[in-house]
């Protein structure tokens, strides 16, 4: 395989350009004629549709329903919440004419649906019995990136879900937002195998609009933070603007509670930068659109009819078993050449049978995630093959969970923070809960307060920023 | 349930009222705050995802796969295929800012995105070894509407998928097209019950930019044609401004043949006008939200007890079955009201069970399609369940698929066909070919030929119009 249709640079050398190549020459996604944007190709696509199928069994379990909602939003309608207009204005599109006319009230591109979802359910909900009303939008939101695009991390429009819930109790909807972030963690860490540290954020960092908002965070090879998914307690702030009320059982009207929540495809992002190698892509076995290659080795014409059939033979088999494999019977290349593709590819589990493995009644079994190979015999192909996809699941979830334990540091000097910062930790330190400290820290080293994790241990230390008294112990790191 | 809650206009006597009505009062959709925009609430969501799951199963068992495009397309893109962007230029939403900055080259929110698509495709094609190419995109697509807001039928964005194939052949690209129209064909008449007639467009109604459209017409009570959707063959006429090339096992290149196709919302438009009657929706099984509805009967609170646990034990039987089934235990109604309510919303099965029935061992079935009672004995719950909900399926076929016959009449005559039209018949007609003769026809009478249907017999009558000899019979109607 020529090096210019491998991955050129490695990853601990030149990250952000091993990134990029990746998701171009595993096809995942390329650049769209516009800035900013970018367009899913199938195997990229696929892997969303994974990740989408998993989370929606999830919400349909726990009795959330999915609609549509429309991208355009008036002017007039995203302005009703001050503060909440204030943090998307800058990056709003702007829809000014349709045909040759001239728009009155101008019509933003959805950069989040809250607003409009809100004026729809102000309809919809009169009395006890329309509660709890948890729809969920799969869908896009927009909002103008200024800053080189990054395909799945930084892009003006970007695939995500939104999720809008209203209770007739606080204490119903602060159940839900915990509810989902735990239904959010449970995804990342069990489809994607990325393992999440969940807490609230700051206020400084928190939703705007929201009285407080859940995160988790992840930390990736390059030591930053990149923050997975988030889930919102929207108090009555938007309820009462957009007056969300009913008559409860008293009869008597009440203001309602209400959540929202989204993740979206910065997931994938993730898992491209966590499990990837110098080879490409490493995929982990749930959500890779192939989980099986089989690639038949032969060098003569009756060595292939042979093999080709016995490889049919095992893709059956697999098949049945809803195991999603590929044989690629390409004659225009060589093995050497299908290995390093499917390879870029992160396809989890290489099947290889040549000659002589048909002759001794095996096959070889190729890790993605370690490289190891296995003889499996012909009979045990039915039962062999789905523990070592669970395997290979599980050895990329303690991986990144080893590296995630390992670059996470309890630090309480300030000297020593930053040094830590530069070499790419997360740092555990204690914080007085100050804004002021807040900042102050982020100018000094860059770092964020990315998330106060729940059930941390309050610390006898002082902050490290003013030495005054601490609150809790918090996660600082750069972020993405 | 007072008049208010219920539909309070006829179908044959305000059809256009009457559907509105349902469409509301039965929450499939509400208006959005913009005009010409509809937001789908979770029971009309839940039709769409029905319909979605089973053309995406097909798509995907026929080689196809899915992808992502952005909504944003540059205007020097869009105007590249000069009589495609003529076609749709009136009815483009134009975005000209992010935040407070004015963009350069305005982009056009997606009227459709064979020119994205293909600005794409032209990088990915460079041999026969890409093609064929099939990717499938379910998105939304934005057309200005100027008329009044008709929720699935007249919206300025509608739910919708496009596919867009890419073939070494032309041969290959018009075998795709027929094939995707006998996937619609299927889709639509075992889906949601609509029978549809099947053939080309005339070179005036034909997709703008394509060599020929075909097409799937259904007949809607009132007489008028709804095109159910459209497989067009495009030939070289986008590869090649676009420049998709490959080079074949000769090493010469060639441009690619190219096909599109779509299906929309609209077919839940289709459902709601061709199924419903005076008491609201009547849904077709296979793509009703809730199958069976289980109303519990009781005035004493020791009935009750029993009777739920009894209707429970049903629901459990059924669900294993993969029946949607839902128990209304509302307290708050009556079970005449919860009949009326769930005979508004269309549930095909409603499942009645009283003090009485649960002394004798049996439940009562009412069919939403024909009100037919039916007694059925406990032990026979799980068996005769599903059979009934199949029969169901099939009478709505047969009762439209009547309907169509009944109302498509072979008319050689002028003067017959003018007071045909205004009866609202589908009219199988003589033409001579000519496009003035369609343009007269759709001048004095309303009425579009609708479709070329494949095999229809030629006439040996003269043209309906011009009286020169006809070329063939095409069915005219008027449109929605």
């Amino acid at each position: 395989m020529s090096k210019e249709i491998g991955i050129t640079v490695k990853k601990n050398e030149n990250f952000s350009e091993w990134y990029t190549q990746v998701v171009i020459k595993a096809e995942l996604a390329d650049y769209a004629p516009v800035k900013g944007l970018i367009v899913l190709r199938p195997y990229g696509y696929s892997i969303w549709e994974s990740l989408k199928d998993s989370l929606d069994e999830k919400l349909k379990s726990t009795g959330h329903q999915n609609g549509f909602l429309p991208v355009l939003i008036p002017e007039s309608l995203l302005s009703k919440e001050s503060e909440h207009f204030a943090g998307f204005n800058p990056e709003v599109f702007w829809v000014t004419h349709a045909g040759d006319s001239e728009i009155g009230d101008r019509l933003a591109l959805r950069p989040t649906s809250e607003t409009l979802a809100y004026s729809m359910y102000s309809k919809w909900i009169k009395s006890w019995r329309d509660l709890p009303l948890k729809i969920n939008f799969w869908n896009t939101a927009l909002r103008a990136e200024i800053k080189s695009t990054k395909p799945f991390l930084r892009t003006s429009e970007f695939l995500w879900q939104e999720g809008h819930t209203v209770h007739a109790t606080k204490e119903e909807a602060e159940k839900e937002v915990m509810s989902i972030l735990e239904i959010y963690k449970k995804t990342v860490e069990e489809e994607l195998a990325i393992p999440v540290i969940t807490g609230k954020k700051t206020d400084k960092e928190k939703f705007v609009g929201a009285v407080y908002t859940t995160t988790m965070e992840a930390i990736m090879p390059d030591g930053k933070a990149l923050q997975m998914g988030t889930s919102h307690f929207l108090g009555q702030n938007f309820s009462k603007p957009f007056e969300i009320k009913f008559l409860d059982k008293e009869n008597i009207e009440n203001f309602a509670w209400q959540t929202s929540w989204g993740v979206s495809w910065r997931l994938i992002g993730a898992l491209i930068m966590v499990h990837g190698d110098d080879k490409g892509l490493v995929l982990p076995p749930r959500v890779s659109p192939i989980q099986i290659v089989i690639v038949p080795i032969y060098y003569s014409e009756s060595d292939k009819e042979h093999i080709i059939k016995k490889s049919k033979e095992i893709e059956q088999i697999l098949s049945k078993k809803k195991i999603r494999v590929h044989i690629d019977i390409r004659d225009e290349f060589t093995p050497g050449y299908k290995f390093h593709d499917w390879e870029m590819k992160g396809v989890p589990l290489r099947i290889e049978i040549g000659p002589k493995d048909l002759a001794k009644g095996k096959i070889v079994l190729v890790r993605r995630d370690n490289q190891k190979k296995t003889d499996l015999s012909f009979e045990n192909v039915e039962n062999g093959i789905d523990s070592m996809l669970n395997e290979i699941q599980q050895n990329l979830f303690e991986r990144a969970k080893s590296f995630l334990v390992e670059k996470t540091q309890v630090i309480s000097d300030f000297e020593k923070f930053k040094s830590a910062i530069e070499d790419g930790l997360f740092l555990n330190s204690p914080w007085c809960g100050d804004q002021k400290c807040e900042e102050k820290i982020k100018e000094i080293t860059g770092a964020d307060i990315r998330v106060i994790p729940f059930n941390n241990k309050k610390s006898s230390e002082p902050c490290i920023s003013c030495k005054k008294p601490s609150k809790e112990n918090v996660i600082f790191a750069r972020g993405y």
